[in-house]
Parts: C-alpha cells; sequence; structure tokens
C-alpha cells in the first residue's frame, strides 16, 4: 500500500497464499494437535479431541440477498460449521455466529435468519453458543464458529490417504453449482421488472442444493456404525478438482477418478446442457455442495457397499509420481488442477 | 425488507436485540454449559471447561486503514480474542483467523497482517490454530475465534457478583478513545494534504492503547496466584458504564462506583480536555480498552490490595434496587446508561 513490493493475491491462489501465510507459526502448545491446514483445528481436551472451525460469508461473495431468503442463510450457515466437523469424522455440538448488520437490515430480518439457524441447530443436534451483532457499513456479514467432539482414535485428517485407498464421495456433485447459475440468469433476466415470474419448475432439486443444502450426517452415520475410519477426508466446498488436490497434497499421493462414476443429478445435467456447461466441469469445480470426499482402505470395500447412505466409489488413490487425474470413459487422463483466487473489486 | 412490520434495530439497542435473538436457544446438549451471553462459550470437555469466543472486526466499524498500520490491527484481533478468554479466568490457548479480502489487498499486506498476529500469539502464548482467507467485495473483514481453557472450579461468569463485593478494574480508562479521537482529527486536518505531519507528540500513550491495545494477562495471572477468583467479570470493550451494566443485569444486582477512583491516565485528561470531552465520559462510554472489570469479596480487600498488578477498586456491589449509579465526589449519585446502536449507512 506504500510503494513497496506489491504481489497480487491471484498470483499465489487462494491455497498458495494460507500456505505463505501460515507458514513460520509452529504450534508451541501441547495441546494444539493440528493448527491451520485442515477443515478444523484439533485441540486435546482430554479423553476427546475438540475441533474448532470458523468462517465467514460474505454478502456480493458467499450469498446473494436477491434471491436468498435470510432464513435459508441462516440454516446454511450453520450447516457450513457442522460439515467442517463431520469433514473429520467428528459431530458438531454448538455453533456461534457473529454479525455485522448494516441499517439496511431490521429486527424482523434477523429474526428470519435466527430461525434459519433455529432449524438447523434442531437438524443437525447442536446448540446456539454464543450470538454477537455488531454494526456494519457494507450489508451482512456472517463469522460462524463450530465446535465438535471425537474421540482421539477416530479423528480423520486431510493427510492420511494410501495407495489403493477407495475414494468415495456422498451425494451428487454440482447442483449447488447449477442452482446458483439458474438464480443469477433468473436475477438477470427479472431485473427492473415489475412483477418477476421466476422460472424455477422442474428446479427445485438444484435450487434447494444452492439455497440450503444440507451435510451428509447419516453417511457419518453409517459409517460409524461400521467401524469404518476413513484414512483422509474433506468437506466438498470447493470443488472436487480442489478438495481432492488437497487430499492428495496432504496425502503427498496421487489419484485417478473416473468421470463416468461422478454422480451428477438429472436436474444438473439438465440444467447445465441448457447453459451450454459441461456438467461434469460443474461437478468438479462448481463447489458449494458440502457433501464429503474420503478415501477408505481397499479391504473395506465390501463393507462400504454394504451401507449404502448415498456413498459412491468414484476412484482409487496411486503413487505420488502419478498426479491426480479424471480418468474418461475412453481412457484418457485428465490433469486436475486447482482454480485460481476469485478477484473481487475495491 | 417486503412490507412487514419493520423494526429498526436501534429501536432495541445492542443487548436488547441479541437478547431478542437468542431467546428460545434452550441448549440440549450436556456439554453446552453457557451459551450465548457471556464473554465466551463454555463447553464441557472433561476435566476442565474449554472457552471458545468469536469476534468480527469489520473495515469502517472497527478499525479505519488510513492510520491503522496492518501490522498492529492483526497484534489486536488476537488481543480481542484472548480478552475474552481472561474475562472468564481462563487461558488462551488458540486462535483462528479467517479473513476476507478485497482486490485492494497485496499479499505482502497480508503479510503485515500476520506479522502482528504473530507477535501477538508470541506475547500470549497463543498458537494460531487455523488461518483461512477468501475474497470480499468491501474490504477487510476479520473474523477471529479464540479457544482456551480453564479449571472447572475457577471459571468466572458475568452473574456472580454479591452485595457489597468490589468492584475492580485493571490499568486506567477512556485511552484508547481519546486516541480515536486523536487519530480521526488528524486524519480530517490533512485529508488532502500532501505531507502529512501529523501532531502525535507526547501522545504515544493514548495512540498505543488505541493502535495496539494490551490485554491485563498479568492481573489475571496475580488473581490466580493468590487464589483470588473474582465473582464476576467481563471484559472492557463497550465501555465501563455498559460492561458493568451488563454485570448487574445478569447478576441481579446494583452498584456504585466513584467517580474520583476510575483511573484515568494524564494524556488521556490533557486530550480531552484539548476536545472539550469530559474525561470521566471518555471513561465510561469510550470502549476498546480491553482491560477487565471484576468483583470480588470484600473479605479478600487485604489481599488485593497486596496484589497491585494494576488493579484498582471503584467501587462496590449493592442491591439491585438501588439500581447502577456513578457518585460524584459531593455525593450526587448520576445513574448510569447503556449507549445505544451505532447506525450506519447502507
Amino acid at each position: 500500500m506504500d510503494g513497496k513490493k506489491r504481489t497480487e493475491i491471484a498470483e499465489l491462489g487462494k491455497f498458495g497464499l494460507i500456505d505463505r501465510l501460515t507458514a513460520g507459526f509452529a504450534p508451541a502448545r501441547a495441546t494444539t494437535i493440528k493448527g491451520a491446514g485442515d477443515d478444523a483445528a484439533v485441540i486435546d481436551t482430554g479423553d476427546r479431541y475438540t475441533l474448532v472451525s470458523t468462517d465467514l460469508l460474505l454478502e456480493g461473495v458467499d450469498f446473494d440477498l436477491v434471491y436468498t431468503p435470510l432464513r435459508h442463510l441462516g440454516y446454511k450457515a450453520v450447516v457450513a460449521g457442522c460439515s467442517d466437523i463431520y469433514a473429520m469424522n467428528g459431530t458438531p455440538q454448538q455453533v456461534m455466529l457473529a454479525l455485522g448488520v448494516s441499517a439496511r437490515f431490521s429486527v424482523e430480518d434477523l429474526e428470519e435468519l435466527y430461525a434459519g439457524v433455529k432449524l438447523a441447530c434442531k437438524a443437525y443436534g447442536v446448540d446456539l453458543a454464543g450470538g454477537d451483532t455488531s454494526a456494519s457499513v457494507n450489508g451482512l456479514t456472517i463469522g460462524i464458529t463450530t465446535v465438535g467432539s471425537v474421540a482421539r482414535d477416530k479423528i480423520v485428517y486431510r493427510s492420511g490417504a494410501k495407495k489403493n485407498d477407495l475414494v468415495c464421495i456422498t451425494g451428487d456433485l454440482g447442483a449447488a453449482y447449477m442452482g446458483l447459475h439458474l438464480l443469477e440468469r433468473e436475477k438477470r433476466a427479472y431485473a427492473g421488472s415489475q412483477s418477476p415470474q421466476p422460472k424455477f419448475e422442474g428446479r427445485e432439486y438444484i435450487l434447494g442444493r444452492q439455497l440450503k443444502p444440507e451435510s451428509p450426517r447419516e453417511a457419518i452415520e453409517a459409517l460409524g456404525r461400521a467401524g469404518i475410519v476413513p484414512t483422509a477426508m474433506i468437506d466438498l466446498t470447493d470443488g472436487l478438482a480442489s478438495d481432492l488436490l488437497h487430499i492428495c497434497k496432504q496425502s503427498a499421493c496421487g489419484a485417478r477418478i473416473y468421470l463416468d462414476r461422478i454422480p451428477i443429478a438429472r436436474q444438473t445435467s439438465e440444467m447445465a446442457e441448457e447453459l451450454h456447461i459441461d456438467p461434469v466441469t460443474a461437478a468438479l469445480n462448481g463447489g458449494g455442495d458440502y457433501e464429503l470426499l474420503f478415501t477408505v482402505p481397499l479391504d473395506r470395500q465390501e463393507e462400504l457397499f454394504k451401507l449404502g447412505a448415498g456413498i459412491e466409489v468414484i476412484g482409487h488413490i496411486t503413487d505420488e509420481s502419478t498426479g491426480v487425474a479424471l480418468t474418461t470413459p475412453d481412457g484418457e487422463d485428465i490433469a486436475l488442477t486447482a482454480p485460481g483466487w476469485k478477484t473481487r473489486e475495491k
């Protein structure tokens, strides 16, 4: 800001940036089991580990209030927090909300937001353990902190994937991203219109996945009952490609996933075709699905198949030297790359 | 937002709003010892309680980058988080940072911010346990989450003050607020000037209190060594009046504090006089001092006096019916009131 060397954040990308900023912060306390670099911090609190995650949701970046009901936004904030805890194989227990609110918002608006928070707290069995609200000059900012718990021998990091492990996901991918595209299209189409009648019929699934996503709690619980502890896990918020690259980088391994194994819902494909977007691209780079990506030792394959719970095997872990790639039905390997930094103005 | 009843947030005030929003969120989990309504959430993690606090620092509201060096801001963010943990009589252990950053900021800018975070982590003995950074459309947003620990029998809430307890504070008050006024004045005076030469000589103390506040770690440690557990405690972020009202409301008691007992630094008084502000008003309503306000049973008075550690007794707790008031040297009682909601545009 003062004439010194200026490196644009976009040059490093999001994860290069975080690596650079948090380098040299070696944990000094014995209770800090895992610091920066996973879905949640891991803190030794005796019998069990305590997990803590924190997220920001910013108006104009993470949500658009033109088409996002505040109740849905409150719900989604809690789901986003729980998702980080599930991704460590933990159980979310408490959430805390810190809001920055401009004068545009009324008390009733915030009550709507909190009504969504309440619904999600009930659905996921978490308590609201803190709610602070302060004035903002720029719309709505939501800080969400989630606390969870996990047995010491059940914790799952991003770094534990081993060669030959199965690469698994819950649910289907790309739907949230196509829901977002649909909402953006209808917003543009009806800008200035007196009586907006957006065309949402037959699109309810992808809209729901964008506006009110759910975390695959049942899959985590089913794995737990079967005694299957994933070797690595991450929640799918940045997109399959980026999140698989995280696991592979932190586990020092490669991976092959198969294009025809990636579950894509019918509405997702239809919407993608209508907008001339490749549905697989939506699944790989879309993000916002809040599903889980995890790896399981090959010898648990039979048990895994019996589980159901929306779990699909989409590939396997390979040697680091082979890279991370998507294999097409005709046997071609396409190297996966991480998305860059979304540059914003001002 | 859609023609329904609209209540302005300013009508309820900050704390009325939070009470209204968090009402009806009764904790359901046995591990949630204390939910909303104190400096930090209290979570039962076995032998000890785990404390978690979360704060937002918003550009244009909580800081102005025209006169706030990013390094100082990073330092202050960590101090603000630690302050919440000390206010529960706990020891801060981990901090997590979530940044929203617009394209105005370079990698070097964020490195400056993190350099301040690192200094504060070292000074307060906390580990950085998470650092996320995402794009923002509106300047800089900092979410700071702090985790601490406290023995089950040493935890201090806002709600434990008893009649006849001594009302104590650490340090002196109003300095951060007068530092802010000075910075704002110099900003206005030199707006558009080619070679700004702000007049900061002899004002270093109040500037430091605004730009790089410290949390009274030594006072907490001294109380701990002496075996004194406060009956109630809060950190002084909103101002003495507001924070004392919190303790009294949650403890169902009244209080008398004495005007001539409130410690005000010389630079604070001088600056206040220059700006025609009553120094006591700065101390009562200024906020941002990050000192601690706490109550101690009367029978620990002698031990307390021996401690030093910058602790001052400024009054005592009374019956709820007598209200919360400031007593002037000529014996007049002035009722204390909480500040309202700072309304912001947009």
